[in-house]
């Protein structure tokens, strides 16, 4: 399993993803899932993958590598593309072509065709933008109604995203929100696991961003999961107990 | 949807239910989860249901009405089994009769075949216990190392539950974490809706335990669902920013 989040807030991007890739529960391995193309000055774009590993990595190696333009026959690749949209079409496209080569093998095997993306970014003089691909290729973009896409076991961390997300929060605010998220989803679900990769890319400010891996002896991630606990357990206890007869403290 | 929780505490038992059916996104109604068998001072039962209604109803209707014993023919109701671990083969029962009445024809109209029930209590002179029977009738039982059970759409309540439920957390405290947890669900799965049933048993004490309905016009649960909305946003504005480049505060 996999847990992808992104966050497209007013003064950025934030996107973070866990590591661990799972063949059923006794095969577990790390690979990286936040895959990063800049030009410091010209485009700064992330790709978080979620779902089957050799659909995911397939997809990763024909944008980077490059897919025939269906009309002129020349190579588009995530490094031409002159916009986010168009980013996020390659994405669908590449994730259509692995459909088409491997799909009908991987329905005969009972193998689901399933990966989910997200891609977020900017390129210089272009808003910056965030997109989640469907396994079909299509794709939908986060809005400032809803400003964040997650792919992968979503549900554990959605809780404090849906409360605490809006446009407006700060930078620093969508790390912690993306990391307290991340550690509802780690603590649920074993098949999502450290470490974790961290990308911040500050809206405008086509520098390559702010990329971290997050490792289990991360010192403010330790001090976050601890603070984080501890809130919530003040919080419960500071609620005053009902007055419903033997549910009463 | 659904959503239904149960708590096994040293103190007793709380359980929790949501009240939505939906057969699609525009067919919503109001059902009960929460079915009470008491009979005070001789045993306390509580069933949640979570799956389709239609199997959910049937296997209602067959602990209370009865089956025959295969052996003696006897019938055997949830008012005359001799204790918890019965009444959890009881349902059990049912489930598979249900399942060789109607399963055959729901697959061919592939209707999945899906239910799953909550069932705690307790007997007179016998501990109080909890159970999750699965679609296939078998059951697991909750301990003292995972003293509670969930059904239905489990994902978002969880986090709370993993980090602060225990044994020995109190009645007061109990209920407390299931609404929050039932809060969480609410907010982030439309098919799970108000209002809720709760119930709570306190351990050998078999009364008929505390039964209440909570609406949306629940003056406790709407206190504490802005408590704990207030005290999480607090408590992510308390955690210092990271000190990692864009990601500063």
């Amino acid at each position: 399993m996999t847990y992808c989040v992104g966050l497209l807030l007013d003064q950025g991007l934030v996107m973070l993803a866990d590591t661990r890739t799972n063949g059923g529960i006794d095969n577990i391995c790390c690979f990286a899932k936040l895959h990063v193309f800049n030009t410091p000055g010209e485009r700064q774009i992330a790709v978080m993958t979620a779902g089957n590993l050799a659909v995911s990595q397939a997809v990763i190696n024909l944008i980077r590598e490059g897919m025939p333009d269906p009309d002129s026959g020349e190579l588009r690749t995530i490094h031409s593309v002159s916009g986010m949209f168009e980013a996020a079409s390659l994405v669908g496209e590449a994730v259509r072509w692995v459909f088409e080569k491997h799909g009908k093998v991987m329905r005969q095997q009972k193998v689901p065709f399933d990966v989910s993306v997200l891609i977020g970014g900017q390129i210089a003089g272009a808003p910056q933008r965030l997109f989640e691909v469907y396994s079909a290729g299509n794709f939908i973009e986060a809005t400032r109604d809803t400003p964040f896409l997650q792919v992968g076991e979503h549900k554990y961390g959605k809780p404090i995203l849906d409360r605490s997300i809006n446009s407006d929060t700060s930078l620093a605010d969508g790390v912690k929100l993306a990391l307290i998220s991340m550690d509802s989803t780690l603590r649920s679900n074993l098949s999502v696991g450290m470490p974790l990769d961290l990308l911040v890319y500050t809206r405008d400010r086509i520098d390559g961003g702010m990329q971290r891996r997050v490792s289990e002896e991360d010192v403010y991630f330790r001090q976050l999961r601890d603070a984080w606990s501890r809130a919530l357990h003040d919080a419960q206890r500071a609620i005053p107990a009902p007055d419903w007869g033997q549910a009463r403290g």
